[in-house]
């Protein structure tokens, strides 16, 4: 099953997604802001998904916003957890505060909600005081179905419901300034997400291959991230079990599982983000994002 | 002005509390669990507040609940923001971590906004499988009354609506393990708060003190943190204009400020929470929490 929020109208709905991407079909919800939640939610708790409340349309005269524009809470997200990424890294500014045994625990920040955007919606890029280092992350998120604690690997397949595709937007210089993350990557609409989610059934995301390409303002386009998420360093069982020691994971949460290689900060000298640049990236079985990066 | 939630014949409600701290009056507002932030948000349009919907109650017959029980986002939080506190951290497994300068950028991290919980309520510690090294860090919280970005120092002050108290407690070997902190600061009812907001009218956060007491199980009682905010490394209007820079700062949105030295981690052996401490944190002019330690 595929779920997506959208405009029409000058409504928010949201429902789901015929198989081959092409129609959506709005749901009864009370909230269309909150409407996938909703329909998280209902799922988790065994109950159906609301009842159609209006006739199919082509995605092509709505507009598609994140399946989950208001978050309601910050987004978990996994750090340096593919081993060429973390290599990469290592020639960076990063090198100090790498760790002597990568594999020991995972990095866990995290990223506001008022930073998510819509899969096609343009980043605005800050003004170069306050940052002149944007990056991008292509990953594969993880939407949590059903609450749980002190989840095991070994259960944690069951709280997926499903997956999306999103851009871990990142002010290089705020990043590291501050040394905790969360403010270098939560600036506005530093998180393009969706196109959908794609339910646990219907795609594997231990199994699938991350892809972003950069295409610059006089139409060069580059495949500049080619990853697959069999080579997390921690695989999403353990995500979901590390995010959960201690904390109640809630329906809807999303955990993004970090970044392949091929990162602007990886390049000598890094290539950061220019304003026209055109960021899309693709999941297989998932779909894709594509957003203009601009000043506001 | 005074301003807090609680609980009372099974409803959660919201409205003032007089000035001697004895008495509540009910506001009417749509949704109990977000009332304070709707109070918050009519103030920062210019409405005034909302009609009384109900008598005046004893504090003393309601549930005094955390003033902002569901903040819509994580917390912001300062990190090592007290001279003391960074040079006590300096003898501890952070030391490695420490910066060359330590008054160039602020150290910002979140706590998820299901770590909050009331002014009296019991935190629960976690099984000592996730965590044996639980701590706590006195704290003033300061909460955000109106939308901004980019928000200078200059101004910052016109964006505080007020005031509140909170423990920030943490487990450090949760905190140290996963390098960024969130993880260890956000276990569940790892954020009691309250007892009340105070608005910036009627006490100067910049210019107050903080305590923080140990009770422990066999009725011994220790003064463990004693700071007073002028003491502050990065000032309140500092950290209001870091957190805004790309960011848009929401009404109700709440900024620990950091803790004084005197925490558990600081002591040589290091002091942690044990099962049936209680600790008292006060901060003048704005209130006191009290909170007991226990398996669940």
């Amino acid at each position: 099953m595929r779920i997506a929020s959208w405009q029409w109208g000058g409504r928010l709905q949201a429902g789901t997604v015929s198989d081959d991407g092409l129609e959506v079909t709005p749901l009864a919800v009370a909230d269309g802001a909150r409407g996938v939640l909703e329909i998280i939610e209902r799922l988790a708790q065994g109950d159906g998904l609301p009842r159609e409340a209006g006739p199919r349309l082509p995605v092509d005269v709505v507009t598609l916003v994140a399946p989950i524009p208001q978050p309601r809470r910050n987004l978990f997200c996994a750090g340096r957890n593919y081993r060429a990424h973390a290599a990469e890294l290592a020639t960076t500014v990063f090198r100090e505060s790498l760790p002597q045994k990568l594999d020991e625990w995972p990095i866990i920040f995290t990223k506001f909600p008022e930073s998510v955007t819509g899969p096609h919606a343009t980043v605005r890029m800050p003004e170069p005081s306050i940052s002149s280092q944007i990056d991008y992350e292509a990953e594969l998120a993880v939407v949590i179905g059903k609450r749980g604690r002190n989840i095991s690997r070994g259960r944690a397949m069951d709280y997926v419901f499903g997956y999306t595709v999103l851009n871990d937007v990142t002010a290089r210089d705020v990043q590291v300034r501050h040394q905790q993350w969360e403010l270098g990557k939560s600036f506005d609409t530093f998180c393009p997400m969706g196109p959908r989610i794609v339910t646990a059934d219907a795609v594997d995301g231990r199994n699938t291959r991350v892809r972003a390409w950069l295409t610059t303002k006089d139409g060069r386009t580059e495949l500049r991230q080619d990853g697959h998420t069999r080579d997390l360093i921690f695989d999403i069982p353990t995500l979901i079990e590390t995010c959960s020691r201690g904390i109640t994971l809630l329906p809807g949460d999303i955990i993004a599982t970090g970044t392949p290689s091929g990162v602007g900060m990886g390049f000598q000298p890094p290539k950061w983000l220019q304003a026209g640049d055109r960021m899309r990236i693709e999941i297989d079985g998932v779909g894709a994002i594509d957003n203009l990066f601009d000043y506001a």
